[in-house]
């Protein structure tokens, strides 16, 4: 038994080990460098490449400099809240929200982090793979008991596995689209999965951090707009708009009780999101037509970096996946590469070892639970076209 | 007993009475209008009147046009850090801090926070009247045993109780500057009590909202200058440079260990504070010039209307306190104009209510503990002279 100085719940949080990924690729790449002279793809990165649009920073200088510098209202600015209901009937067809449903909160990170708080102690379920952070953060945090419901191979639903799940917890966690497989959830699945969360009176708590990444004519489909009461949407400013160091997020439920006590949750912890960005964000949402323009090209440009990454891999013998629809990974099945006799730990980093001494940098699958060891993520967020060209080069050498 | 749908530590915070005296104020203020075309004095506000420094603001913008809008590092930029190391060694004379020590946070609410969660369930002392902040949301979501150690009638500090208490607890509060007497604790008093910490295995949470608020030449003494391994300092932004509605604080211990979980739990909370507000933040601690120039106008003022209020009350019969050294409040006694048989639920808010009817607004002394039910906070953060005048005038009319 671990001895405890402090809150175990502190305690057990655990650094993402993509944090120490990134400092091992820091190193690496020096060494890398010497030998060969080039760099490290890149691909391990979950931040993006793009700078926050114009408009919403002059949003925010404006608010900050028309002295919306005083402590935010409790459970966020109402001409924030009025952009969100804008924005959720308009992009998310979700409508009957008004302001008692919403809070602002610093990133998805807070809305999540606080709805896990608000099932302290209980049962939790979630599709595996798995955002880290919910595994490494958020459950600890939470104390909460974590069950993985993996998905198939080809990353579809068992539904048969979820429902055994959902007997048994009080929270069910969805990404959709999803992190690390980039998977977009249809509207069919999502409606069977949150009706089959109603029928077991589980709460639904939905990641809708990449919903404005999708491609090829796909649109996300918000659970929200079911209309059910059992479900709580967490979103967040940081994909759409390249506004990660912003930390502006929002949560909306119908259960205004669950916002009611969020919105203390969030006072407690912070006090409330930084007012002017609050208004900054509030343009962010509002402007349809600038947002139309940088949320465009943006998807564009990940369009074919997603399309040069994915028909690279295409070149790489045994390695056969399905493109993804959304967000901004591939999550490809490297198990034909890797000798039968390798296991256990040492599995766990095989081919992300290898991928590093050629230069190449991912994030190794157990990173997202205990059912994907063999897969490896690729971020094409931060990466160009060229050095796409130029991994897939690396990983043809290395994967005959 | 309660029945708890979800987390009882979420569903046990309660918002601030003074949110609810805020909401009766505004209310109020319609009535008294329409009676006496007059506006109420707004004593009860903790919110500050003057505009964040222009300098500071044009720091946000450098940075955020500058590209600074990714992902914060975990635990706070080293700009930040490097900015905060060189504050605290010029302004609170604490010295052999490095980056591992501190961990930025949204305000010194966060990081207030995170310290009574890194003690969560334990018992934990501080001394009355006390922040409501403390009492009615830190208590309840870190699930602590609050126990207040009542200051003297004239807010000096009985040592026996306080020693009676330490044999008890993990963790003591000090706020100095203190909200709601504006006491600013001594260097003896800051020093006898951190002995007495140390002595009985008491980490200090010392919050130094307040710390550059203070008159006379008075200065602030800072208990991490002591270099004891118990102590940890909260820090904000919020009060010195006007910046309440930017949410930028942090935190210092000399345990690295804390820090290092801090660091986790702010990362689990939030993602870390927004990147360019922590560059602005460097810059409002590290511009040397422009600092003296804000913040002695600001103090200068401050001065001014304390010295106000603090004379007017000395023309109203019955009330005696001394003028205090730091923070924004007077926090006189009420007992000589309270009758005997009113008690219970109703002596709290009896003043506030006679005040409240004639057109004066204070937060009654119930919204601080337990044990300075008889005393009202004027706060002068949010008042001109003039209206401190006028405050006094009605309070003259009320109290002969």
């Amino acid at each position: 038994m671990a001895e405890y100085r402090f809150n175990h719940c502190i305690e057990n949080i655990r650094m993402s080990p993509i944090v120490a990924i990134s400092e091992e690729v820091r190193k690496k790449g020096v060494e890398f460098k010497e030998k060969t002279g080039k760099d490290i793809i890149p691909f391990q990165r979950g931040e993006i490449d793009f700078a926050t649009p114009e408009y919403i920073r002059e949003a925010a200088k404006k608010a900050m400099d028309g002295g919306l510098t005083k402590y935010p209202r409790s459970g966020g600015e109402k001409r924030f809240k009025e952009a969100v209901i804008n924005k959720l009937a308009r992009y998310n067809k979700v409508t009957g929200i008004d302001e008692d449903n919403i809070v602002a909160t610093y990133g998805g990170q807070e809305a999540l982090e606080l709805i896990f708080q608000l099932f302290h102690g209980k049962k939790v379920g979630g599709f595996a793979p798995a955002w880290s952070c919910v595994l490494e953060n958020f459950v600890p945090y939470a104390n909460v008991e974590f069950t993985e419901v993996p998905l198939e191979k080809d990353f579809s639903v068992n539904y048969d596995r979820l429902r055994e799940v959902l007997k048994d917890v009080s929270l069910f966690y969805l990404n959709t689209p999803q992190n690390p497989t980039g998977k977009l959830f249809t509207k069919e699945e999502v409606t069977k999965i949150a009706d089959m969360c109603l029928e077991y009176n589980v709460y639904l708590l939905t990641d809708e951090a990449y919903e404005r990444i999708v491609f090829d004519g796909n649109s996300h489909f918000s659970p929200l707009s079911l209309e059910y009461d059992n479900i709580i949407g967490a979103f967040t400013l940081s994909k759409t708009y390249s506004m990660t160091g912003w930390r502006v997020g929002y949560l909306v439920t119908r259960d205004k009780e669950i916002a009611r006590l969020m919105r203390l949750g969030n006072y407690t912890q912070t006090a409330g999101v930084t007012t002017f960005l609050q208004y900054a964000a509030a343009e962010a949402l509002d402007n349809v037509e600038e947002d139309n323009k940088a949320v465009g090209a943006m998807i564009e440009e990940f369009r074919k970096r997603r399309n040069a990454l994915y028909d690279g891999f295409k070149e790489i013998p045994g390695i056969n996946f399905d493109k993804p629809d959304g967000a901004f990974y591939l999550f490809p099945n490297f198990s034909a590469h890797i000798p039968e006799s390798v296991q256990g730990v040492e599995r766990n980093t095989y081919i992300y070892k290898k991928l590093l001494e050629e230069g190449v940098a991912a994030v190794y699958g157990s990173c997202f639970g205990n059912h994907f060891v063999d897969n490896v993520r690729f971020s094409f967020s931060g990466v160009t076209i060229a050095q796409i060209n130029e991994g897939i080069e690396r990983m043809k050498k290395i994967f005959r």
